[in-house]
């Protein structure tokens, strides 16, 4: 099977594993070999699954439980550790007899904990360079592929498939992992999921690299402390991101979050130029928030890129329009002067619309058919041959009356657009935002959190788009 | 009743009308006159409501309807005016013959339209001052006290009334009307709202010399993209600031949000640095965002100030942790250096858990009984003596495990916290966090949306408590 894949990367039997051998405890809980089982076994995965424990469980949820590694009957390429940190030199030794090349290293308490973990995680490392073993981790929450219902999640997140998607997440922590986030709440589908942990052995590199070749992943959001090779990492990030948008999350960037960054998955976080570099002379796109690192690819994963950064905007509120055009300067965005026919057109509907942002506030008292006219105005603002991208503000009014015009006119958006739109929903309640919200999404428009976000988002789409 | 007050300020008439004169049309629908007394008898306003307009209408929702300003019966000190723009000239001359010289002035078309519009707004100041009216707008959504049910809100929000509380908000833009924003999902109560519209007359000024004094106002959030005299606003918030919190967010800070705004509400925007100047040099805490005018005051309405910069953290993911240091790191925050006696304990515990941030992540698959050592480690962390304030990063599990464990932590905070305490709930569902949040809002302490928003609202706190 794997010997048919033109370019053979060292994580394609961390991804697409024919079997798995799953190491640790299967006390039934919320933690550990049982769960890895049980989600495994939900998501759907079809490659074999070997519960391996030398104590006295025989089964788990239906499957033979074998003592060792090398019992196992079958073909396994990839072992998932969850034991004793001081137990995992052993029992990497007794992988590697069983042909099992590859080892995601759940275990933690190595370079994360102190001296004592660190000596062992350099001994581990040592030991399966000897072995020719590649190692994800330690200290990870490992990974996963919506694309083959390999979900091996050590913590039980209450759900088990992902939506199948282009979008692939990989850090240097357990907080992209799906017991972590709310997947199904993103608003776009996975490919695959990693989290390096120590990164003893694989890191963003390697992972980089493989997403480069991998035709099921579009968009890559990587969240980084620390790069252990840093010219390395420049080359990789150059040719990745000339390849598809790779979007960029670094922490550690002030001395202290550095320190911690350094007891957090024992890394030195390296200077930060390194990543002003990597960002400046390549397409890669720099995020800031650690909530960016889930909403950006919203963004990337349903809406084309402009064509430049004249960005129009139909408002309730002039006030977002004054935050929207504050961020567009941030990023070279400008606010698009519409054509005179445009303007005309939408001074006689109501004056002083006939500009950006158009604000439609205060003409919603006197409209008669807010649907059709919404759409005019949409429409409108979208067909100008001087606007290269949309942010629209909707306001989901208390009682959900202007729902429908909504729906309306981003179902007219889908039929005619060509250029990206971008999305804040606000109102007087949550609940009726969310419904809102979810509506658009469900046309597969981005809907972000905040306005300075929408813009954000347009303004990085910008930087890929141009050039970088 | 107005003559016992010690002060009277130019905006008592606005937020304590003995009446109101409506004046409009009464037409059933989702804004204007019809609205506003319904919210007014919905919110429970206890002062007379007399709806005015010389057309058709004989009653609105029981109310008697009156042709004239002048033909009003009882007292009336305040009127709102949701007109033409062109009558309303005429219609200040008649409220003022009828002794009504407070004006909500709802009506657009003013000086953020065009000239002409200009032309009437200076029509319009120049008869207010010869006739002694004051004015909040034009173009402003209006205002509200939740204190006494006065909520005139001109659009239907679908909810009337609103949690009492210390906050009051003010700006330069309707966003912040009832209508408009979600005042039942922010976490804390409402004392005042004002919208100041094109602010032709009164203005923040104005609106926070009336606070300074209010003593259901405990906290201030201002919103402004322009100020007319730069001079006053500086003394005004030097005052004001120094008796309670002043929360302010000022956009159109670069060149094409600074036209944009002059578009929104007809006025200059100041030169950036007046705002720099007053927040260097006042105890105003300035904001950047948008959506931090709504969640920085959850911190103020609910938590002790700080004694001094250590924050202490417990965390599920080392990832925040970093991404909580850098933020810390750009307002003067540095991580608490735990006593030995915490540390101890702490290590005790779990190896690797006695030092901030407190990574509690390692040691959740071993621990036995969650919720009692849940609470101790909280506990130990807000009661060492190196610590001022808790950042704390709680995960809602996927099937609410721990649902209990953090409320039984959160009620022993509550019974020994005499320190603040920040959360940011995270989990692989939406409607788990936000489960979660509820709960932890109802006992007092606020969650914010996103780590970093977590640790600003501390660094804001800090400053205010250090002298600013």
């Amino acid at each position: 099977m794997l010997q048919n894949k033109p370019q053979e990367n060292a994580l394609a039997p961390f991804f697409e594993p024919e079997g798995l051998a799953v190491i640790g405890s299967f006390k039934e809980g919320v933690f550990g070999g049982y769960v890895v089982v049980k989600s495994l076994l939900e998501a759907g995965y079809k490659g074999n699954i070997y519960p391996v424990n030398p104590g006295n469980y025989k089964e788990v949820l239906g499957l033979k439980v074998y003592p060792s590694p090398r019992d196992i009957p079958g073909k396994a390429d990839l072992a998932l550790l969850m034991i004793n940190a001081r137990h995992v030199p052993g029992v990497i030794k007794r992988c590697a007899e069983a042909h099992i090349m590859s080892i995601v290293l759940v275990a933690d308490g190595f370079a994360e904990r102190d001296a004592e973990g660190a000596a062992l995680q350099d001994e581990v490392i040592r030991l399966a360079r000897s072995l020719g073993v590649r190692i994800i981790g330690p200290n990870t929450a490992g990974i996963a592929n919506a694309m083959n219902g390999f979900n091996p999640c050590p913590y039980d997140a209450g759900y088990y498939q992902f939506k199948k998607g282009t979008v692939s997440i990989c850090s240097q922590t357990g907080m992209i992992n799906p017991q972590a986030y709310a997947y199904g709440d993103l608003g776009y589908g996975i490919s695959k999921i990693c989290d390096f942990g120590n990164k003893c052995d694989l890191d963003e590199c390697d992972f980089l690299e493989y997403l480069e070749n991998d035709t099921d992943t579009e968009i890559i959001s990587v969240y980084v402390e620390s790069v252990k090779d840093g010219k390395r990492f420049l080359e990789v990030c150059r040719r990745v991101a000339s390849k598809k948008p790779v979007l960029l999350l670094k922490l550690g960037t002030t001395e202290a979050g550095a320190r911690a960054s350094a007891s957090h998955t024992g890394s030195l976080a390296i200077d930060d130029k390194i990543f002003d570099a990597v960002c400046r002379q390549t397409k890669v796109l720099r995020l800031d928030q650690f909530a960016e690192m889930f909403e950006m690819p919203r963004f990337f994963a349903s809406q084309p890129l402009p064509r430049g950064n004249r960005f129009g905007m139909v408002t309730y509120t002039g006030a977002v329009g004054v935050a929207a055009l504050d961020e567009g300067a941030r990023h070279g965005l400008v606010r698009a002067r519409l054509s005179n026919d445009t303007s005309r057109m939408l001074e006689d509907m109501f004056p002083g619309l006939g500009h950006v942002p158009v604000d439609i506030g205060p003409m919603i008292p006197s409209v008669k058919d807010f649907s059709s006219v919404y759409t005019k105005i949409l429409i409108a603002v979208m067909e100008d041959e001087n606007v290269d991208s949309l942010f629209n503000v909707v306001w989901a009014d208390g009682k959900g009356n202007n729902t429908k015009a909504y729906v309306e006119g981003y179902e007219a958006l889908k039929e005619t657009a060509r250029k990206p739109v971008v999305t804040w929903v606000y109102g007087p309640s949550i609940n009726m935002t969310r419904d809102v919200s979810k509506r658009l999404e469900s046309l597969g428009f981005p809907v972000f959190t905040e306005p300075e976000r929408c813009i954000k988002a347009l303004g990085l789409a910008y930087r890929y788009a141009s050039g970088g």
